[in-house]
Order: C-alpha cells, then structure tokens, then sequence
C-alpha cells in the first residue's frame, strides 16, 4: 500500500548550562526530542497539522485518517505520497493521502472539530456520543491477559524506548501479544500521535481489526487515546500513568479493558476485570 | 471582568479492582482525574471544544483567548457567560465570551488551526513564523531567578498539587515570583489548558504582562507551551520534564529562559542562562 517512512531524526542536539547544587554550571550539549509540525493532506487538500516527532509520517498520517473515521480498511487508501525537501532531499513536513474513489471525505468535519452543542453544552456522555454517531462500538474480543505477563511490561517498554533513554520527552504506543512480546513499538512527543503511528502500521500490515492485542502506553490515558484504540478494535489498554474519568466511561460502555498504573508489582483494573487472569 | 468560576470536582470516584503480586485482586474504589469537554463560544458562536479538567473554567476561555490572540488585555474582555444546567444548578460545558465592540474576531481562523504551507510544506522555522505573525516577540524582562529559589520549587508544586496527589493523572501550572512563593497554581488534564488557566487568572488581576514571574509546569515543555508563556510575556519558563526541539528554538529566539528536567539539586537551562544566577 505505501512505502515504509525513511528513517528521521527523533532527536535533536541542543547546547544546554547544567546547573548542579554542588557545583558551578557547566556548559555542554544534550539530546532533546525533536518536535515539528506535520500537514496531513487528503488528495490535496490540508486537513490537519500535527506537532509530532519526525520518523514513521506515513503511519502517522494513516492511523490519523483511521482514527478521524476516512478511512476504515488498508483497501481506503491508495497512497500516501511525501514530497520532497528539494535542498536536502529528505521528505518534507506534508504527507499526501491519495483515497480509494469509494471514500467519501468530509472536509468540514475534519478541518473544523467543533460539534455542535444544545443550549447547555456538551457533557461526557454528549461527546462520546457524538464521537461515536453509530453507537459505542463494542470489543467482542475475549482474548485475555495474565497479570504476570503485564506486570513484566513495563521493563520492557522501558528497554524499547530509545528515545526516551535519550532525551525523556517523549511518548510510546506499542501493541502487545497475548505472552507479553512487544510486536511494535512507536514513539512521539505527542501521545495521540504515537498511538496513530502504531495503527497505521497495524492498518499497513492488514492486521485489523487487533483483537488480539492489547495496547501499553507509556503515560497517562485520555479518552481521545481510548477512543483511538477502540476504532482499532483493541480489547486491553494499559498504561503507566493515570486514566481520566472519561477514559474509564468509554471504555466500561465499550467492553474495553482498561488499566491504568501498571507496575511489575500491580496495577489498577478499571473497567471490564474479566481480561485479566492467569493463563493456563 | 468576569466572576470567578465556581468550585469545581476535578476528580470522580470510580471502582477498579487493584491487583497486586502479592495478593489476590481487590475491589475497591478509587479517584481519577475528570475530562470533561468545554465548549468556547465568542459572542454566542462556538470556536473550540476542549478536553479540560472542570474548575476555573472561565479563567480556561479567557486564557485561551489570550493565547489564541482574540483578546489582548481586559478591557478586550466584557464579561464569561457560564449558563447553567437546568437540573442540578450547576454551570454546564459553555462558556460565552462577550467581546469588546472594538475587536474584531477572525473565526475561519480560530475554527480551522490549520494553516497554508508552501509546497513541501511547514518547518519548525515556518511554524514560528506562521504563529508569530508579527515576528517572534522578545521578552525584555531582566528579572532573574536564583537557582537555589528553583531548585526548592518542585517540592512547593507538588505540595500545592492536590489533584495530582489523588488521581496521578493531572498537570499544573504555576506563577513563581522571584523570591519563590507560588502565586497561583492550576491543575488540568491538558497541560495547556492548566497554563491557559492561569493567564486567564493573570488577565483577570489585570497582571499582564507576567514580566516579574517566572512559570513553573508539573511535565514536558512543548511549543505551545513556550508559545503562551511569550504572549504573557513571562521571562522564564521551568518544568519538571524535558523540552521539545521546537520549544528550545522558539525559547532561545524571544529572549525566554528554558529550564527542563528542574530538581531539587539539578537543571538543564536551555536558553538565556544568564537569567540564572544568585541574588543579593
């Protein structure tokens, strides 16, 4: 369907005065992680400009499309084209979605994200409705999790973050199997956009719906990244962090999984405990 | 101005069962931090829908207001409207910002946020530009900060941090004079939107510009973050986390000191370190 992003720099070199109590300050360099703006096109047109970390743009651009509901299945898209830096010959900050002539884009919606509120305004359960036109799409998956196994996976994001170890700044989606492996692991300075890079490589890959799967995350959990892996069909999302109280209601309506502090030691089952339990 | 928004729960009780290694699983109840969606209207026409923490909410707009260059100081504000649910008497999800007769407000480009790019598209150089139409602004402000005085100051957030102690799942934003005494502090589950409460809150004490204030911020250190700061025109910026790239570049051109990875006996100061220095 599309080439594989080249790879990019996720990590940018900056001069920094270290100031320690015990100590003068001391001039040196250090990494940060790198932040820039990337313009999704769909057939020409901008649809949105997002900060992320460059490296994995047409996954990225993909899982945005898949999230945003233009496109459903690896057969939407036809391509996803990058221009050209002409001086350095690297890709640019603008990916190109070429969709299949069967899907319908609705610009407005995309480029606008404000939905129209009653007198009152929106509530939580006015925006997971409106989020979700057809209804809270329910996760019929039944796979489940042993705790053992989720326990372990902190460590092991931890040694498949990179760039964390570089420069602490950045967030990581990855998809996780039934007996703990990390098949994919994506990173960004934005959250949403490292849990869109991993759905475009599952999209890319063919391999949703992901019922089989559940998704780690590195930090806390809004309900934007719920509702991102629930469009993916994913059972189980864990996180390190905390989940916000709309997390939790999304995923409780939805027949999602929810955890939030995993530790190796524990962690906090929100929503729907039946996933979690001992194998064998 | 406006009144000041009512006590708000900024957390929720929900039940989640606890695993831990040691023992068997536990039922219990627990609190998570609230995400609920406000939505933004000028003069009954709706801008922006945010995914917000509910509290200070009107501080939220006006601040949002601010950041996005609708408003430019209090006078530019007449009054936040915050109707009120029918049932229970509490304010709902809006908020009406009445406008002065004498600004004008550009709402195609409030609504949109997506802004034209050249052929291959933004850079981080282009984006700066693209928001700093004027060019970047310099912060003229000489006020420096002794860095044993930041050095003590993520012990006094994380004691002024109510909600982050209960829910973990929080960031906060806060005003520092030089002498080090936290002068307003606001939590959120979108760091932006804690600092956009705090403008609002400056903007309500008619303090702007913050040019006697440093901001102190519980996580990362975003563009959109250092974007806000200078429009308050705060001469230094410190967060307990890392910084992007883009928040670096954008920093060291708008004379703004850059702190990351603040400790108790530790920083990085990423731009103009000269700010930095003891006092008396």
């Amino acid at each position: 369907m599309f080439p594989p992003s080249p790879p990019a720099t996720a990590t940018a070199g900056v001069a920094v005065s270290r100031w320690h109590a015990a100590a003068d300050s001391i001039s040196t360099d250090d990494l940060v992680a790198v932040e820039e703006p990337l313009e999704i096109r769909v057939g020409g047109r901008s649809v949105a400009v997002v900060m992320r970390t460059p490296g994995h743009d047409r996954e990225l651009a993909a899982g945005f499309l898949l999230s945003e509901g233009v496109i459903r299945r690896r057969d939407d898209l036809l391509d996803l084209l990058a221009c050209r830096d002409q001086d350095s010959g690297q890709s640019g900050n603008v990916i190109d979605a070429v969709v299949a002539p069967h899907v319908s884009v609705d610009f407005d919606q995309l480029t606008r994200h404000v939905f129209s509120a009653s007198s009152c305004g929106v509530c939580g359960k006015a925006t997971i409705d409106a989020v979700f036109r057809a209804g809270v799409p329910q996760v019929p998956s039944e796979t489940h999790f042993d705790p053992q196994v989720l326990a372990a996976l902190p460590a092991a994001l931890a040694a498949a973050q990179p760039g964390f170890g570089a420069t602490g700044g950045v967030h990581a989606s990855a998809l996780v199997t039934p007996d703990g492996r990390l098949e994919i692991v994506r990173e960004d300075v934005g959250r949403h956009n490292a849990l869109d890079k991993v759905l475009g490589w599952a999209l890319h890959h063919d391999s949703l719906p992901l019922d089989r799967h559940a998704l780690l995350v590195s930090g806390r959990i809004s309900f934007e990244l719920v509702q991102k892996a629930l469009v993916a069909g994913i059972p189980l999302i864990a996180g390190i962090g905390a989940p916000s109280s709309l997390a939790v209601d999304c995923a409780r309506q939805a027949n999602q999984t929810l955890i939030g502090f995993l530790r190796p030691d524990r962690m906090n089952v929100y929503t729907h405990a039946a996933r979690v339990r001992a194998t064998g």
